[in-house]
């Protein structure tokens, strides 16, 4: 029997019966202070994922990060508010030692085949082999679970106030890689550092207070997509007091839109 | 006395104790089936801003629409599910005949002057004198509780299956004319009709199922902008099996990024 991929160990639930969830930090995806939001993230999807009542695939997830999480366990109840025909609505919230940490809300939905187009195209970009190898510079271990590769919009190496815009574009895989799920695709989606880093190369206080994802793709398309690289871009939209925005968008290698996302990130100075 | 603004009325609370207030739809802001989604986002975030235990002002709102309010009374329940020395995380759930038909979630914060950019510039539009007068010919009641004045990407005239593109522009305000507020505000963010009518320029069935607005702008620079005229553009990214994504902005006739929204929407075929 081999380990489990650390990204499975570290979103694992039990399930404690009525709507209730045990979980605990993983080592592997920590971040500066407690665990890299984007696993957070995927565990409290998880827990809707798991739940005996669950119709359909998720569609939307909203996550707002309370309170940093402290190293060890947690409990999440993920509650199906409402349940319609081919669509279902979740109130999700998570808590260590009685205290809310994260609330999030999801859409899970029966999906049907429709009229469909991208209207956003993938940006083109070399290949990761010619970008050569992860280059995504964050001293945080949850940066190591990921193979990163920046095209555009690296993290300055000179914090010299200099910078003039806030575009990122990459190729990510997890890594080892793994067959992509709707889960690794919501934690992917906050793989990108805080914008403010590049738009002002300050290295000041950042952290991610909300993030919502869309996913467009179902589960037939994430598993065609298997291990292979996605492309990522992402930018902010506007800096103001204490508060910035960013929007991203996650494509497969061949340039189908797979996910976009946004998320509001508190920064400091 | 004058009579209050129908925007006023329509998202009106009476307190109930314990989390919970009493509202009711109205007329004046119908949609084809229940009321706008737009009306019913304000009145969920003033269920927040009404509670007494309110810190700061709301920097992210997220509602997901999870059934057709019917026309009459709901009640909905705000509750703080965490309170910080700065953010405070809130959970709200609208129901009508104890049926969940509304979840949101939304986060409060204490503002501090930071540096501030705006990184997305307003598009240059033909002043609303130029554009001439209200034309969004949709033809809904809540329609007219706004002056909106497209200058791109109008509601297709001929549902020929032409369309090539999503992007709408356009000023708008109350109508009649009310000081912008941060419910107002989240209203706005919700006037673009369903983009799919215009990429496809076929009348399809469509509507939002969730949304989220980020409020960059502040009580203060709200009060700023009065009853003047915002600019908005929206787009879609994704269009997949039933259901696409549109991201938006909303300046200040002053080119000030006030919100930025996204929302995911139903459609059918």
């Amino acid at each position: 029997m081999t380990a489990p991929h650390p990204f499975d160990q570290a979103i694992a639930l039990q399930p404690l019966g009525e709507d209730r969830f045990a979980g605990a930090t993983s080592p592997a995806y920590a971040n500066m202070v407690g665990p890299f939001g984007g696993i957070t993230a995927a565990t409290a999807l998880n827990a809707v994922l798991q739940h005996p009542a669950l119709l359909g695939e998720p569609v939307t997830l909203t996550v707002n990060f309370a309170a940093a999480l402290t190293d060890g366990p947690f409990e999440l109840v993920a509650r199906p508010a409402r349940t319609n025909r081919s669509t279902q609505h979740w109130v999700v919230e998570m808590a260590q030692a009685g205290e809310t940490v994260l609330t999030a809300t999801a859409i899970t939905a029966a999906r049907r085949e429709t009229w469909s187009v991208d209207e956003l195209t993938a940006p083109d970009l070399p290949m990761p082999e010619v970008v050569g190898s992860h280059n995504m510079a964050v001293p945080v271990t949850w940066v190591r679970r990921y193979d990163l590769r920046v095209t555009e919009g690296h993290l300055p190496t000179a914090w010299d106030g200099g910078g003039d815009a806030s575009q990122t574009t990459l190729w990510m895989r997890d890594e080892p890689a793994r067959a992509l799920d709707v889960c690794s695709l919501a934690a992917m989606a906050d793989v990108f550092y805080p914008r403010v880093w590049l738009r002002r190369a300050t290295h000041v206080p950042a952290g991610t207070v909300s993030m919502t994802v869309y996913f467009h793709a179902g589960a037939a398309q994430l598993a065609a997509v298997g291990a292979g690289w996605l492309k990522g871009q992402a930018r902010a939209q506007a800096f103001r007091n204490g508060f910035f925005d960013q929007t991203a968008q996650v494509w497969s290698e061949a340039g189908q839109l797979l996910a976009t996302t946004h998320q509001l990130v508190y920064y400091k100075q």
